[in-house]
């Protein structure tokens, strides 16, 4: 775990109770956060990472009083406060809606809860390749604001997730409720279809990954059922932290091309 | 805020930081929660809201290494420490898979992070009648199994309050992805149709409420579309602590009866 954490501006240890009991983040899922790789100090897409993170926070309607480059020093600090300067690190900046009365109704604007981890990341684009499932036991909510912002309320994915370890999988491909393929839990799809890089539009309930948007050039948008990713050439997971990671086998059935995709 | 709260087995002031950053619960909504009323120190239902949360935890595969008899009991003794031993209290328990290294895939079992807190409540029955809409930016999601016990992850529901409090509502009626009526956003609903009180079948997405099941006895469970809610003849919220609240209107459109509905 992280020794080191920034909470609303202080650097304190990681393991130190921060958060009341009351803090909405805790009780009702009211925040939204971002997970950032940084390789040797240096932010990948920082800029774009935050923009992000303050369109999330407005789907919410939390407050977002913060400027993009001052998220930018404090992480540079915390990466430096954490001996992160070298090799490859992640970054989670959370925002929550902070303490407040019992209740859903949110309270009065105020202040949020920032806080920012960093952790070494290993290079996950050299593990063994991905083996996986298609859930069964829940679906993607594409009918949801929240499939497509990055918001703590992880626990469908974490289901999902909790499904592919039980079947001896890596990871879970996520349909959403029309059926269509959305996203890995923590991850983007791309499949190899014919010659064609394919991915689902944001609409299959799709959260706008980073890593995705910088792939969108050279692929196109369209809905995928299970089907047409059992019959794909290729399937790849892409992350922010995790890079562009080859999927194996879907399902026990094994894809022909399990090489990697250049970024 | 509650004054007092129990942390782990320890009473300690409300509002101190008890949760590191890295608490799940906070960090991915991994937790499980129930909220409970007492009336006079007395709980109601105490025994049948513990085992739901002992099975709502089981969903999430989230060790509950508590008995029902223990957690009463604390739940008595904070009632006890916050001076609400007279007049109605509501108790929320929460158990979280607690502090864990960064990442989706949960932790070895070990023991979760239990919290209690309680709040005074104030009498809901004799609130104005309640005008409601039809949620529109967001739908209930019944192919999760999250949409059937209480976790942290309310993300959904608050986008769905955040759209009825825009519209001047109180509170918003949430279709599923089928355009079945499931829930409010923090209660049951019951319909009078004809001369029958029906209320949604937990398969369309409905948490098993325990005020709803005390009222099964004369009640019939159906899906009702957002036009079976509109030509019924009263329509009622329940929950535990709000207990059972007519509401007025549904879309601008006025019930015909708004009276109560005895328990």
């Amino acid at each position: 775990m992280a020794e080191i954490i920034l909470y609303n501006g202080n650097f304190i240890a990681g393991e130190s109770p921060v958060l009341p009991a009351s803090d909405r983040g805790f009780t009702l899922g009211d925040s939204v956060f971002d997970t950032m790789l940084a390789i040797d100090g240096k932010m990948i897409f920082a800029d774009k990472h935050f923009r992000r993170l303050s369109d999330h926070a407005a789907v919410m309607k939390i407050p977002f009083p913060y400027r993009v480059n001052e998220l930018e020093h404090s992480a540079s600090m915390l990466l430096e406060r954490c001996n992160l300067l070298t090799g490859r690190a992640a970054i989670r900046t959370t925002i929550s809606r902070g303490p407040a009365p019992r209740g859903l109704a949110p309270p009065p604007p105020r202040m949020p809860t920032l806080l920012m981890q960093a952790h070494g990341a290993p290079v996950m684009e050299n593990s063994p390749p991905l083996q996986m499932i298609v859930a069964r036991t829940v679906r993607r909510n594409e009918h949801s604001p929240l499939s497509r912002i990055k918001s703590s309320n992880y626990g469908d994915n974490l289901i999902a997730l909790l499904e592919a370890q039980d079947a001896g999988a890596h990871d879970a491909v996520m349909l959403n409720t029309a059926g269509n393929a959305a996203c890995a839990t923590t991850s983007n799809i791309f499949a190899l279809i014919g010659e064609k890089l394919v991915t689902p539009p944001l609409s299959d309930g799709v959260m706008p990954g980073i890593t995705r948007a910088s792939l969108m050039f050279r692929a196109v948008e369209r809905s995928l059922t299970e089907e047409d990713l059992m019959r794909a050439d290729a399937l790849w997971l892409t992350s922010s932290v995790g890079g562009i990671r080859a999927v194996e086998s879907l399902n026990g059935v094994k894809y022909k091309d399990v090489t990697g995709l250049a970024a």
